[in-house]
């Protein structure tokens, strides 16, 4: 935490716990990504990032904080949804579908799938990462959405797209797995614009 | 092994094998639904069912052999495709959800939640479970649905699936948690029936 030369005018303390911060959130989600939730400890998480574990303890509190930090790193939902509204609702879908595989099929998407791994195969992981994508995600995604039952409609989206996330990156299954990317956004991309706007026979 | 008295003259060892194994594969469930696939040990399944651990190996070989078998017990996809392909592709979409969200919702999905939980969570139990699916329930799907593509049908299908498994009985994401199961009929067969039988603008 000793402030370092350059820049130390400016910004130089706070520079330096913005660093330390990302330091620790790249080590953790290296480990949760290796080990699991579970396998995961914070003094490890502070060796690796080359810190003392207080530290780790004053940025993040918890594991639990520290893994909702890590999935927060990997996505930003709020830029995500409000990148994706500005264009209005004209196949969204699609749009949505492409955005989100160019992340995941990345180098970025790695950790969040073994986050994802993490989660499931954990209660208590599932349920933080469960608080995550109802708060940060659906709930967005249902705010920018308007047509009857939003939250539903959002939540539809997203069983759809976890199941892309479940068959193409953690349990890869054929042909899921290996198709191009423009060849799900063709397929997936109307289902997810029924979803958010189009008609779901709610009142049948 | 002893063979038991009543039934002995028609099937008795025979009878009795299939009582042991069934026995050894209700204990697995059990084990693997608690403790994962990495937390469950042959020994133990044994102790459960009352029999010797060689027992085990005798039927199923090894672990992953007696996951496997936990995985077909829960579900038997090639009845569950035949039952559903005798009525045509008309609201196919519709039936395969209905009866699936049937088996899930009941007492017989929690096992199978359990086990798509510990696959999730562990890349060689992944593995078995991709196995399955592409073997037992996919394939089944594909070669009885009479359109370009079928592999990529079922597999969208899969996904979809998949992700209403995930979102309703893993992650537990509200509404898909809480909604009842026509509600997401009505919202996802459609889905499903295009998947399988619709228009996926593959030329495009």
């Amino acid at each position: 935490m000793s402030a370092a030369g350059k820049g130390k005018r400016r910004r130089g303390p706070r520079q330096d716990a913005v660093d330390t911060r990302g330091a620790i959130l790249q080590a953790a989600g290296a480990r949760f990504a290796e080990r699991g939730y579970d396998g995961t400890r914070l003094r490890d998480v502070a060796a690796d990032a080359g810190v003392d574990v207080a530290l780790v303890s004053y940025f993040f509190g918890s594991k639990d904080g520290l893994f909702a930090a890590a999935m927060a790193l990997t996505v930003n939902p709020a830029a995500l949804v409000d990148e994706l509204m500005q264009d209005g609702t004209a196949e969204l879908g699609e749009r949505l579908l492409r955005r989100f595989l160019g992340l995941w099929d990345g180098p970025a998407g790695s950790p969040f799938v073994a986050l994802v791994r993490s989660a499931a195969g954990h209660e208590h992981a599932a349920a933080l990462l469960r608080g995550f994508v109802e708060r940060e995600l659906l709930g967005r995604l249902a705010a920018a959405i308007d047509a009857p039952q939003p939250e539903l409609r959002a939540a539809l989206a997203g069983s759809q797209l976890v199941g892309v996330i479940m068959a193409r990156y953690v349990v890869r299954v054929a042909p899921i797995a290996t198709a191009d990317a423009e060849t799900l956004v063709r397929a997936i991309g109307p289902t997810l614009q029924r979803y958010l706007t189009g008609d779901l026979e709610l009142a049948g």
